[in-house]
């Protein structure tokens, strides 16, 4: 039925697990993944509770279309209250876990309270048990599913290293090695409960209501492997924008001072492709296979062998922090992937450190030479800030939290969004996401709006807010409803096609107008639970970098996104969502949307 | 989504209790209740399995509409292979059990095995127990149900008896004192197993894809309100029978020898409403409430409370044992729920005794004057079957075994088709039963076809096999997919509404053709469960009663069916259900169906 209909509710305080019946009308209103997952968070917690206390909750979620034949139905998320923001977040995550999760019979779990000590879930067709990971506390996640495998053939597992149990704010959970549940900090959250991993194993038949299932996803296999977008991400993977963020002046440079990198054809996908790729690599069901596996076998980083990075971590690990050597790059992804931390909110906050150090308003004698351009320090500042010694506690908790402590208005530079650390794509270069970041509803996040690439083709005027907020709402709606099925952004999206395959999974009667209004009730819902917890119209902005400091070169020379545009372009959006002008939902749009 | 998506499957050998999730494909192919039941005991048991051994198994089936806001949908059936006939059988009942067993969250139970020793299965939101019943065992339903409802508040029971317990092969299975899985044996099979009763209780919703669900119910209930049919079910309920099948002249009377029986009028439903009749009873769910709630003052049995009876049990024990007296068939009606054990081949057996002592056949000195008019002879009889005692031995397990064993051609008044007795209409006086008995899947049962409506309404015409092929054809299918919704043949029965209702429940998109559809293929199933048991077209016939000797009085005076009208009325059959001359279904038919 698309569904399992079944849920698994964990209390790790009382160790009792109870079995569940998914809420069908529940996930007739909210589809699954983001939007169920959103609509349970906002239902089972009350405001101001502690992200890292045993009330918060964590959801594992599936969707209707995940583990399915449907091309990314790999895709599955991580719904919880953010450590590092206080605010909602939703992780969406690929691998093979969302999979096995769905056919060890549940569309979802409930993770609530904490443990005493150090364990584990395993999942499977014959039900959940706890089980002690008193040997596994300490250990990379790398090691972590090693062992689990070898403990739970044919199961996937998703863990958190040492940032999770150090409880870092931006430590992820990570699967199959390289797929990360990221940003917000999900992974601490699972630290804060003593849980270390989930494994997921099963072989229940995952059924569609309609028999004309099968027909669609192959239809709609055909039309993905024939597209040209798809084929280029399949040869080069997300690593293409660094070499067009870069001519089209918008790469984050040294902490966002630049939207230009001297280097950038260094760290370049087309580069990695000709010297190190040597093959593609794909999340379950999956034949656009963006992963790429990379090896390094000159300099002082010979013999790495990695997947990854991904171009976001490229950005900011790499041109972001000055760093001009794809290998470095590469190494730093890789421990993060181990050590269980984000990539983006890292190469964001260690940038700031640097610039700190360059302002000198930060004095520390825990790494050499903190400075831009420096690999082994952002190497040794992973290693601090995962294990939270030395100057690593500082910055532990992201650029916000620092820049408060460190005062002098450095919160000017501290380059976040209620908290969360913006992506590569630098906004005095991209006005589009200038307002994308400003309301994506975990902070700035690249991945409810991406107008990138409406803007190099002309879809939107570059440099102006002109069709932005119609553009950005319509996004944030439509990948609301699309992280719900779960499927992944990369696919050419198509809503008809979505919401065939929707209804022959579940037998529902959506309509592509419908869906697109689920995909609004769902964003209304995730406004709603950060609204509760103190977020308006003021939270809704840029740091001052942007709007104080004119971009020094490249296509975006001279550009700020002033405060005047971007409140504009706010009043605008929040008239199209229906919300008042302190960016609140109106009670008339909420009960339009029924929520 | 109508379903919940799981069942139990629970091993009484090993004490294993298993949860499973409903096989999705199967419940599109077979939909639930009668279907999906007939398909799971057709890939379960092997051929030649003992139908009291623990190989065999016994389903607890709900169907998609069971539990539901649609009329009738209190309805839920057993499927078992009958220690009665030794071939198929679905046992159609009511109560509230069903609806308690769907919100305990299970669309069915599979039993397999045998316990160790008395126990029953409490099945909850929580799950499945086994507990001991050695306290139960030995007990009537009516104590067992009493006892149980107050260990398990809010809980429904379904229990066997004495007859149950002691393995007479037609002992039921009863639920809410006076509601039966009837007629083949169900009660034996638990007997069988050990397993004394299934206690459910549960709140889970029972959720449907669609949103039109209540409306279309709203609707359907409207309709079902003002339908003459069944405000005139309301009024008399199946009683009005009576009555009108005397008048019509197949009244079975002292074991099927005549078709009119002179005191009718004193075991009439008209009486019984006028005299007796103190309250309407209903099923869980149903506006029909066609059960009434008796009291008896004056005479031998004065002081009688009883729900009842039904009509085909004033047919069988009454007229057809010779008794005049309602009280007395109440009474008797009532023994044989307490007991465990079915009014109609109890009726049919104890008319068959009587008879062959007026032949002088049998002689036995355990009950007195077993004869026909004698409604203590009735009782004792009952009480000696249901224990296994004495002369009980005998008919502890049919008419057909005790015929085998007495001889001197009692098989040609040993009313039975497959080894099941004939239920309340006479072949000679209603010749679209005399086919309907013939062929129906569990033996000589009426609720598969009902051909007497039509012909008093005259839409077939009486004494004649012209059009009653097709009608016996098509209302089996019907009724299959009806009895796999599962909802009550005294529906006022509308295809298009059933299929409107069976999509918004599952999501399905059933037509009116692929719901008829399904229902041949439900037929041809446990056609082809029985032909691997054995059954060919020798064995659809009617006892020689019918052929040898004509009616004797009433409006079917002097009419026989003879052999070569019923041998040509089955090839017709046969040839329009695409089966060959031997009744077996072809190649051809099977692959068309897809079974």
């Amino acid at each position: 039925m698309g569904y399992m209909h079944t849920y698994l509710d964990v209390d790790l305080t009382t160790n009792k697990i109870h079995e569940k019946k998914l809420d069908l009308d529940l996930a007739k209103k909210f589809i699954g993944g983001k939007g169920l997952g959103a609509k349970i968070l906002y239902d089972t917690l009350k405001p101001g509770v502690d992200p890292l206390g045993p009330e918060n909750i964590i959801l594992f979620m599936t969707g209707p279309l995940t583990g399915t034949s449907v091309v990314t139905s790999g895709r599955w998320c991580i719904i919880t209250k953010s450590p590092h923001t206080g605010i909602y977040l939703d992780s969406q995550i690929g691998g093979k876990f969302g999979h096995r999760l769905k056919r060890a019979g549940y569309d979802y779990i409930l993770v609530r309270g904490k443990a005493d000590s150090p364990c584990y879930l395993h999942v499977s067709s014959e039900g959940c048990e706890i089980i002690s990971a008193t040997e596994l506390w300490g250990k990379g996640t790398f090691e972590t599913e090693e062992i689990l495998r070898q403990k739970h053939p044919k199961a996937e597992v998703a863990s958190i290293g040492p940032a999770g149990e150090n409880l870092v704010t931006f430590a992820n959970i990570m699967t199959d090695k390289s797929h990360m549940a990221g940003r917000g900090g999900a992974g601490a959250v699972m630290g804060s409960k003593n849980l270390k991993a989930v494994v997921a194993g099963g072989t229940f038949k995952i059924n569609s209501v309609h028999d004309n299932f099968k027909e669609l996803t192959r239809t709609f296999r055909n039309k993905v492997q024939n597209d040209p977008g798809v084929q280029n991400r399949h040869r080069i993977g997300t690593m293409m924008w660094v070499n067009m963020s870069n001519q089209a002046g918008f790469l984050p440079t040294r902490n966002y001072q630049s939207g230009v990198f001297e280097s950038a054809e260094e760290i370049s996908g087309e580069k990695m492709i000709e010297e190190n790729t040597y093959a593609h690599r794909a999340c379950y069901g999956c034949l656009i296979a963006c992963g790429k596996a990379n090896k390094f076998d000159e300099g002082k980083y010979a013999g790495l062998d990695v997947e990854g990075p991904e171009y976001e971590t490229t950005a900011l690990l790499g041109s972001n922090c000055g760093i001009q050597n794809l290998a470095a790059v590469a190494k730093a992804s890789q421990l993060c992937d181990d050590l269980g931390i984000d990539t983006i909110t890292s190469g964001a906050t260690i940038s700031f450190a640097m610039e700190c150090v360059e302002k000198k308003i930060l004095k520390q004698d825990s790494v050499e030479n903190l400075e831009f351009g420096n690999d082994e320090a952002v190497i040794q500042m992973l290693q601090l800030i995962a294990h939270k010694e030395g100057i690593g506690v500082l910055f532990s908790k992201g650029s916000r939290v620092a820049a408060e402590k460190l005062g002098n208005d450095s919160s000017d530079f501290a380059i976040q969004v209620k908290g969360l650390e913006l992506a590569g794509v630098e906004p005095r270069g991209s006005f589009g996401m200038a307002l994308a970041y400003s309301t994506a509803d975990r902070g700035a996040c690249h991945q409810r709006c991406w107008t990138p690439s409406a803007e190099l083709r002309g879809d939107l005027t570059r440099f102006s807010m002109d069709g932005v907020p119609k553009f950005v709402k319509e996004s944030q709606d439509e990948r609301s409803a699309c992280f719900s099925l779960v499927v992944c952004d990369f696919l050419p999206f198509n809503v008809p096609e979505m919401v065939d395959l929707l209804n022959s999974a579940t037998g529902f009667s959506y309509t592509p107008e419908s869906y697109i209004t689920t995909g609004e009730r769902i964003w209304n819902t995730t406004r709603m639970f950060n609204v509760r917890e103190g977020i308006t119209a003021l939270d809704d902005v840029l740091p001052k970098r942007f709007s104080k400091e004119a971009m020094p070169e490249g296509p975006a020379k001279g550009k700020i996104v002033s405060e005047e545009i971007l409140e504009k372009a706010k009043a605008e959006y929040y008239s199209l969502r229906g919300w008042d002008s302190n960016g609140i939902p109106t009670k008339e749009k909420i009960n339009e949307l029924k929520i």
